[in-house]
């Protein structure tokens, strides 16, 4: 047996059982409900605004449309299969309670720009959600730093020990990272922020609508200009995922340090109960599963982002039903962002502990000072390429004899070259070290003071 | 509030609410239920066959865990996220069934070697209903070829006219594509099908466990060699998933096929009303969803495809929490190649209708016998490219004159080339192109005939 | 044998041949040759400038830099495999030039935030290059539109036909599109345009180097606030290939519906000789290779796009040597994309021809115009969802009796409905069913004239 | 001025300049002109063996194109873009040397089933080259496994301790990766060997051509049996740069750890100067460059795989220009899958020493030995569950009280269970720990030895 077509009478016989739940999109649009409510009193409004209905009928339209709303919140209206898509649902309700004037709600709209505006409006409120954690985030990064500008930390390049670092300018530089994040949504957001509302189901309407009035209402910052692109238009949630994807490479890479801090050959941060788990079979297991599950998260937004330019590639203008597979990878990489900047924030906040000590002691292990030298030399007029050959031989035969730079003496020093007095151990001295890379965005206290203090300022700027 | 830990008391307190949502996979891995059922079963017999535990407490476990099975299946038995993941939640509810023995189950397995075979167990019976889904979608494609030997349709390359076809062999093509995929499915179940239980959490277990024994009652062709790589792989995940991209490349070229055919322009196909919509404006409007759906959700795939490489690159050894990240893409591509096939195979089933009378008036139409003129030339000694040459030139000027080949008299041939005569109306007529390329595996209808009883045959062929 | 090191005596012996040439990236990174010159000489300006080096030291190492770029220009400056990277063959051959006065240039540099400058400086011209293309695509795309108003074309959703549109109108929805990429490539330019040079090797430098000072002889808008994000941010090569995949979107879409167009079915455009390519066996062949391609390589962008991100993936602070990889992608998209806007606009200027009276013809050949029946009853009062399936039953009687709606007698339509009317002819009228969308952004020929006025005006907007 | 075309004098004009250029591949199907001599030699054979052209033609054509090989050989034949591709050009220079038998060539013949043997046959002979490098490297893990059967390194899940191995175990995991994607290439290989020789445009040929004949020539297993998916199905070159991003995920994967280990803080290995490079501006860094690099370009792979499938997703059958963007991305995956196989192999011979000093060392200091504990009781009747909570409040003692396991006395055993017996002190000794997880594929020497046996059998099978 078939199911009643919801469309015209030129069709006579219903869907196919199996092809009717392959084409409906009910079980996953309906997080657009209210999306679609609001979207649907701007139109109505707007047709009795243009009297293309009458006030009463505009005024039935919309409160019957916000009782829809409260049945849904309230749990007693829950459209099933049968529904199709959540439109159809909300308009056959529609008729259901203001009877003949729901049937008017359709008039000079397709489904084509409808969907279009809801998922605007739903991706718009989505962008505040994430600038909002995003900024949440950073704070926390910000309380972390402020408290640890001279701790030092080892700094590396190709994980290997590169020169020591305040853990405040570390922490910064994520904070940099998420600071571009939100921009860039803001970027995103300007393009969103478009209706296509009125775009019809291709090429705009027969009737004296007035898209600018339900725009407004809406509070799209612009109108589509051109009702093809409008309903075809899919560049926006492209567009959002790729700066979603930017957002997990950055909390991936964040992720990854943690475990790396967390493992016993590095042990610079402890794990705190609340946010570790433990093994099935290894009792003494302590596991950094947050970090984890967030890298592995990752390639799930990339792979939206991915099957969203495939859905788009060479279709041809303008609304296609391969459309309707924007919604999911567009939700989910949505609520794994969320998901994982959420868990990244308590994490940090309350999940883990730097073992200062621990850090203290690293910095001091190492040849990390030793473009300190290079540089010591430079600045006493020996050309750098020559200085850092000869630091070179000097690390060599450092390794070769198991001491550390600091374990020369003034006259094995003064041997090397005539230029070093009794300053260089200041020179490689691993706070002096840190502190004297003074140079703007360096790791010296003096410019991670100025950075914390402008990234505090920041916070208080609105993202848009 | 936190929630309490599910593992040992090395934690004092439990986890964060969001984090504890965060990590818990149940919702999910709810899926793999039965096959944990299963997989549990096989390890206890193993344990009593060891004398790891009593043949008593074998049995009990057993039972408890088919009992497990039968709430499942009545309702019963509904696992929250407290439960934090499905083989958790089943040793729990084990142990309020059997008391003590329940404790006794999870001896020398890890949750990392279980959820591995759960995950196997799983997917070789998805490779196995999706082998009969190509199947029968197959014998839905020869259904419709034997009736059509001597349909033509024009063939073609760059989508441009190219050479006539006979229908049956165009669909015999999409025949071969899914006789790969078939075989492509049996060769990942080979990978799929080892058994990594017994590997334990990373470096096997010490305790007299017999691994080719739970292999056996669990119908595995295979133990895993090496126990990091055990836990660690999942390759057969990823190489399945490419298997399902292929599948869904092939019917989005059958789809877009489709939608060419069904539009104005082409003509080619009728849908039926069971497999096509309507538009909720344009009352004219019948649309090819269905395809338009399968083209759509190809990206899908390929994203999934995508985000599992990713979640693999440069993780370390063995197991990592990343691996959980599995699932979701595992079970999103095993459901969406199983729908598009299904719904293809209701689509020329029951969906779509040939108009054969449409089809033979285009293979008159064109230009697409000029091949053959430039071979009957070549098969009277004309060097091939000679030929071609002059074809391009009688092409040029029946264009320019508005003519097509079969309207040049037999004296305009002859002023072309002396080697013309009668028979070239005979070799340029549709049937006949189509007849004469009757070289292995062309479309001349000898071949055409020889290849679908060899498709047929191939049916009856067991996909292992 | 092996190869001596680039750097300093700590290594004993050189790579190995084969690691040596996996290492090496002079043979693409020679692309930023230029930039690297000009980063180069803003940093031995600045290092003056400071007093770092003497301002003699300076000329010399500025003028040293300017004879390897016109050394390179003509040719006789062409560093092997052995240089290892064009940062270090043109410090080899500064040296070469100026003697120990070039072993200073890189005093308080590193390569780090070197190929990030020049990586930077790179792609700022590229994008310039590109937004310079996109202008002169959609010159090309207005130039036919604005020949074309009153051209009909039929419009399609799902491919069946939906409502007749201007030609120009379907034009300015690709003009729209492309409208889009140009201000999303500004954005990424912002993100683009800032310094990462004097950020060192991750920390920052002891010199005391002016960041700001190199930043505007560089023309950059700002410098990065903190060392280890400015050398390790990729965030904007991965930013622009997504920009790049939208344009390959949206090309790809156009070329998609030129190879319908110029289909045997379709015929709505003749392809011309310069922009069309044969086969070398079918003499009648005239193949849309352009458009084929422009799809065709949309996937190569989106790979470029998937392999940055899964580069950047959980890499750790700061540089690691996986950041090489960057160029070779981003080049590639560079290139692809320069390649087919060029393309394009070139068959869109002179490579194809709309084929007006087929056109004209098509839209009078179908039901595109039932909208307007619907729309027609509307207006007098029947709700829109009961005129939709009054006009749903009209078609279908049409089709059993092979007539079109413009075939039913007055009595007929007033047997439908008592509305109708003598006007109901004129109403769906293709001319006048195109004139009457005349919504905002519609294809009322209105519309679509201020629309090319806007449009028009819109190309002497400065891209940023 | 425009280039004169390559085909049918149905062209008036050539191509535009950019787009001749555009369209050429001449610059990258260089890289087949061995396979295109190859396969042109077989079919001229072809063409004699069948009489369609005569036995001295034949020999004519094969050492024509003979000439050609050895002229590309030399030096002396070297194509320009005015080739368009490989095959013209070949087949320019074969009429060139013979005169209008090369003109014959081309009978019974198209460039799409030519460029898809060329294609099989470049892959076929790559597959074969890349299995030879795998085993190459596997053998090159066995000779260091082989020498660390007893050497202890620290086994991780999550990067957390978990449970101590061999090191020799842990290789091998690598190695049976490895023997996966040998495997894996085989089947790969079974849908390469296939001839689609003969195929013709699309649709076969008139003339009575033997593609068996030509399919035994040249080693293919066996001929398409459908022309139309014999020139349309790139499913092979798909599914080898899946295969090919496995290795690549493998590869990864060994990279991340070697990285780890030569990490100051893990310690485990040291890089050789012949492996490792340096810092321009750190004169103490020595990098692990190529591990790096692996890790960076495996995304380059898996970009090329989502290159190739966007690349035929919704193609029309049969050839489209499309399919010319599949060798570029095929060849570079075959390049960095050749060069990083190359590279790690090197590395792991040549590049890095293990520290079995430091090993040793670091198994002893941690609680990888607090699994063997509940086991111990495991054994001894209680139920694992309740071991396992036991032994997790002794870690937690541990922790507080700064001691680890083996520091507790055996009053202090006692006091935590009376099953525990003096023997504990051996059950949790590292080497005993290893050793007792002796179950099928686990880490104890016992099963180490014989899995490094059947390994070293392995390396003798041939890889079909």
């Amino acid at each position: 047996m078939t199911q009643q077509p919801n469309w015209s009478p030129r069709f006579e016989s219903g869907l196919h059982p199996h092809i009717a739940r392959f084409n409906a999109s009910i079980n996953f649009d309906i997080e657009l409900i209210e999306y679609d409510i609001t979207g649907s009193q701007a139109h109505a409004k707007m047709l009795a605004h243009t009297g293309i209905i009458s006030e009463l009928e505009g005024e039935q339209l919309v409160s019957g449309l916000e009782q829809i709303r409260q049945e849904y919140r309230s749990g007693k209206f829950t459209p099933g299969v049968d529904a199709e898509d959540v439109h159809f649902a909300v308009e056959r309700r529609l008729t259901e309670i203001t009877g003949d004037v729901g049937k008017k709600l359709h008039t000079a709209r397709s489904r084509n720009d409808q969907v279009g505006t809801d998922t605007r409006l739903y991706l718009r409120a989505q962008i505040e959600q994430i600038q909002r954690q995003i900024r949440e985030f950073q704070s926390v990064l910000l309380d972390i730093a402020e408290q640890n500008v001279e701790t030092l930390i080892p700094g590396y390049t190709h994980l290997q020990r590169a020169q020591p670092l305040s853990l405040a300018h570390h922490l910064l530089a994520y904070f940099q990272m998420l600071e571009r994040d939100c921009q860039r949504l803001s970027d995103v957001r300007r393009r969103v922020n478009i209706s296509p509302l009125g775009c019809g189901a291709l090429a705009g309407t027969t009737f004296p609508i007035d898209r600018h009035y339900t725009a407004e209402l809406l509070h799209f910052d612009a109108v589509y200009e051109n009702s093809l692109d409008g309903v075809s238009d899919r560049d926006f949630a492209i567009e959002f995922t790729c700066a979603a994807s930017l957002i997990m490479v950055h909390l991936s890479r964040l992720a990854e340090e943690v475990i790396f801090w967390a493992s016993q050959e590095f042990g610079f941060v402890t794990l705190l109960d609340s946010c570790a788990t433990g093994s099935s079979i290894m009792p003494q297991k302590k596991n950094p599963d947050v970090p984890e599950l967030v890298r592995g998260k990752t390639g799930r937004v990339f792979g939206h982002l991915q099957a969203l330019l495939v859905m788009m590639k060479g279709l041809p203008l303008a609304y296609n039903k391969d459309l309707q597979e924007d919604k999911e990878g567009l939700f989910d990489s949505v609520k794994t962002v969320t998901d994982c900047l959420e868990s990244m924030t308590i994490l940090l906040r309350e999940g883990l502990q730097f073992r200062n000590r621990r850090l203290a002691d690293a910095v001091c292990e190492d040849f990390s000072n030793a473009t300190d030298v290079a540089d010591y030399l430079a600045t006493k007029g020996v050309p750098f390429r020559e200085a850092y050959n000869l630091v070179g031989k000097v690390v060599k035969t450092c390794i070769a004899t198991n001491k550390l730079l600091k374990d020369l003496t003034l006259e094995e020093w003064k041997q090397l070259h005539p230029a070093f007095e009794a300053d260089i151990y200041q020179a490689i001295n691993p706070l002096q070290v840190v502190a004297a890379r003074n140079s703007y965005g360096g790791t010296g206290f003096t410019q991670v003071r100025e950075a914390l203090k402008n990234a505090r300022a920041t916070l208080n700027v609105p993202t848009r």
